[in-house]
């Protein structure tokens, strides 16, 4: 393949990080940009070959690789855990449960085609008459007697070469094989990472992994591809042809540029970017009175771990004015300003926290609470607690946004309809939270509207971090927490984010997919005429 | 409510069709431009409002508004007939079918969430093991045993207000209460019409048999808006803050247009556009032997019934030289070349058509094989078919795009590779059609693969038009085809289009949605634990 001599030619035979990005600046024979755009279009063809390859093999052959990479991760974990750990600055421990969730997302969306679901299959045959349902007791009105003429079969099949950009907070489980990766090669998908130049060791070894893994299932080198380089590395991947979808964590601005590029496509593509949060908690009351001290602790804990760095950060608290929002504010103040300071993962990430803090704090109205008095080092966090007025918070939407890092804003409404209100000038977020007793809710379902229109997932007396990789959660939501809150970045659901659908019109068995012939000899589940099984027909 | 007066002040009591379009440029006292803006506000505040009530109804209750829908179209069925008839120059025969086409989409749409597959339920508790499947023999690694702690729920909800922009080839089965409403509405979301000023008056007398089954089922006014302007009111409705997705079917231009405006908001919303197609036709030497005469009898049927002025129109016929495509080809063209001149459906349309067909005719190496040498009326569309060589066809991309009407391109190509190449060539397309026995196709799987990484539908020894309204139709396809490929605009899953998912952690039966609760009083699908069942857990 002349495509794949041109990769090896550039990243240099044996070397997993293909296309090295510093040394376009050196190349004296050739302009930066045109040999980022000659080793993008080479990696694209490289991608969709492999691609073809990798379409043709089985359901479990898709999984077995998927397997394969947890276990050569496995074999690498105390390695890369102390890469990581000097790269990011977050603690071993939290590395290495990362890392086993890392492995637990490969294992879990890896088996989840088995059963067919993420397949999507829908048989219509000629044989079924039309749409009956319970609803009409089988009597159909006569515009309701439409027979199926045709042999129609569904089923989802992969999009084409996904292009991964990791983000800088999960070195492993939202980066090089994290859940977009896994979520694309358990859809069928060629991936193609854009490596994080905050852990470019990290993801470097992360992928030796994934490339030994595609070695031993026998599969193509060009399956998983590694490239390095900067932004506009990361532009021409998202605009070239070849690419089919693009997966992002990380920044607004990061994610909504790439948006906007690939919408501008003369083809455009799907992005699924995954930004920002501010992940509002209600406070009510009724439940502050019962377990206000307990939450002051649970808030501290999931407010300051590994330096506030997590995209469900809760970083709004709204509670109403009284004795017990005192009493909570007192509380979570206090362990707040003991939380000592913390590295953050890189200086543009601690530069953007100070930033962003201070401007919050220079607001009229905006006090620090609770924080640590001392100085901290030139890439630490200071962990903040800051309250404003209810009124104030509503008239300066600056104060709505995400400040990415360990500080919360915490906002003290008048009444009920104030703190309403404020749910009602919210933006999309990716998770919403209610400290709340029963009755307190039942009494307020407005609010409950409120939040549901504006979150991906709704916590009820929790915390917000901590999501769970099972197929019921939901990691997204409405604009700008991501592009499309159609779709989610954490789950097995998340695959669909890289698949279609196609539809068999009268094919002979033996022609069409395993999954779609009439004895179901995979066994997977379909939707035949209308009823969901396992069974052939 | 105030919107809702804004809108009545506009509309005059009584009238369904809220804002008459041409008024705007007749108002001395206010700019065309802020008037579109201000009536589009109210509409979009209103429909929010009326989605809120909606959003309250029972599964059940939103079945039974579109069932009312379709009973309603039933009774105005021979007045929106005739009327449709006058402006579109569609026969009478045909709009019968494609009304009852439409009241089934109502129909089988609003049936679709009773069973609860729309609604996407997954729901993982605490006390299950996580992952577990088959794959494993229930024996998991270490790194595999990860338990859920938190009680998960996780259900498609709507998404808001939906802008619909119907077709003018379809004045009922894609336009005002048409597929796209009927999914929008299964959604859950409230629905605003841009009505189609080709079909204007036929569009507002399906808007009045909605408004009617709102009013009947006690759902606001609002819950279904119908518009009227001109490309200023389209481009408001898709800008405006509150327009939460929309649904556009037509030309590629028009659709990328919307596609573009939306991406380019602040708040970014999904559009799904079908847009053109050529739909190929591959013609092999063998199927052609077999049943040549018959096809090409099937094909002038499939390429010029209601003037060609299908989406699914099959544009490109694509064979290799030698006796059996000479046959088929003279039978064809002698076939298209009696097929009298018909009226298109509007003077826009038709002039496109003559254009794009003298465009094709004038590429050297184009030549007309069929079609009537007689004068047409100005709205007239003459039936044309043209062939050119593979490597002519190849040589011009401007070749590869849709001709809306009655003309069909035959390629001929030098031999199978040939063939091959134009079908890597082709760009997105709705469907993909193989005439050809199962032993050629079992010696072309590169051909397969092509069409199946262009095509949303794959069509064996048939004709592409004939879209089937059952779950497993997919009418879609990659850009431009469509704006995303992951979706349909036909069949019950295009309510997928409208909904998100939102999750709901640890949270007490009482305050659960129906769907969700423990004991599953709906009797819905769901997958507990991984599980797929209608029980109760």
């Amino acid at each position: 393949m002349r495509a794949k001599e041109r990769v090896d030619a550039i990243s240099g035979t044996g070397e997993v990080c293909a296309v090295p990005g510093p040394n376009f600046a050196q190349s004296p024979r050739m302009e930066p940009q045109s040999q980022t755009l000659s080793a993008v279009a080479a990696a694209l063809e490289a991608s969709v070959a492999a691609g073809a390859v990798y379409r043709r093999k089985t359901l479990r052959e898709r999984t077995a690789f998927l397997h394969a990479i947890a276990r050569e991760l496995e074999a690498d974990a105390d390695k890369l855990i102390a890469t990581a750990a000097r790269e990011t600055h977050l603690d071993e421990a939290r590395l290495r449960l990362e890392l086993r969730r890392t492995q637990w997302q490969l294992f879990s969306y890896g088996n989840a085609s088995l059963d067919g679901i993420p397949l999507g299959i829908s048989i219509d045959t000629p044989s079924a008459a039309g749409g009956r349902s319970e609803a009409d007791g089988g009597k159909l009105p006569d515009w309701g007697k439409v027979q199926p003429k045709q042999d129609l079969r569904k089923m989802q099949v992969p999009l084409g070469p996904v292009v991964v950009f990791g983000a800088s907070n999960f070195p492993f489980a939202y980066s090089t094989a994290g859940g977009d990766t896994a979520a694309a090669l358990a859809a069928g998908c060629p991936v193609i990472v854009k490596a994080h130049p905050a852990h470019a060791e990290t993801s470097c070894g992360v992928a030796t992994a994934v490339q030994r893994a595609a070695a031993a299932c026998g599969l193509p080198e060009a399956l998983f591809q590694h490239l390095e380089g900067g932004f506009d590395l990361g532009g021409a991947l998202v605009q070239h042809p070849l690419t089919a979808a693009v997966a992002f964590t990380g920044s607004l601005e990061g994610g909504r540029a790439l948006f906007d590029l690939a919408a501008a496509r003369p083809r455009p593509i799907p992005v699924f970017a995954e930004m920002g949060s501010a992940n509002p908690v209600f406070l009510l009351p009724g439940q502050l009175a019962e377990q206000g001290a307990e939450l002051a602790k649970l808030l501290t804990a999931s407010i300051t771990s590994s330096a506030g760095q997590f995209c469900t950060k809760p970083g709004l608290l709204i509670g109403i004015e009284g004795p017990e929002l005192d009493a909570f504010a007192d509380a979570l103040a206090k362990r707040i300003s003991i939380v000592p300071p913390a590295e953050m993962l890189h200086s543009g990430i601690a530069k953007a926290f100070q930033h962003k803090r201070a401007d919050a704090l220079d607001i009229a109205g905006v006090e620090v609470a609770g924080t640590l008095s001392c100085p901290v080092g030139r890439n630490e966090s200071i962990p903040t607690l800051a309250t404003v007025p209810g009124e104030i918070f509503l008239a300066q939407p600056a104060l709505h946004h995400e400040v990415f890092g360990p500080f919360a804003l915490l906002v003290r409404c008048r009444d009920a309809a104030q703190l309403l209100d404020v749910a009602l000038a919210l933006e999309g977020q990716l998770t919403g939270t209610l400290m709340a007793t029963t009755e307190e809710l039942r009494e307020l379902p407005e609010l409950l509207e409120a939040l549901q229109a504006r979150c991906g997932r709704m916590v009820r007396n929790g915390v917000p971090t901590g999501v769970e990789v099972v197929t019921a959660m939901h990691h997204g939501g409405p604009y700008p927490a991501t592009t499309d809150a159609r779709f989610t970045a954490v789950g097995a659901d998340g695959i669909g984010r890289f698949t279609r659908p196609v539809c068999f019109q009268n094919w002979e068995e033996e022609l069409l997919p395993e999954e779609l012939q009439r004895h179901n000899p995979l066994g997977v589940w379909r939707r035949v005429n209308g009823v969901l099984s396992r069974e052939g027909f």
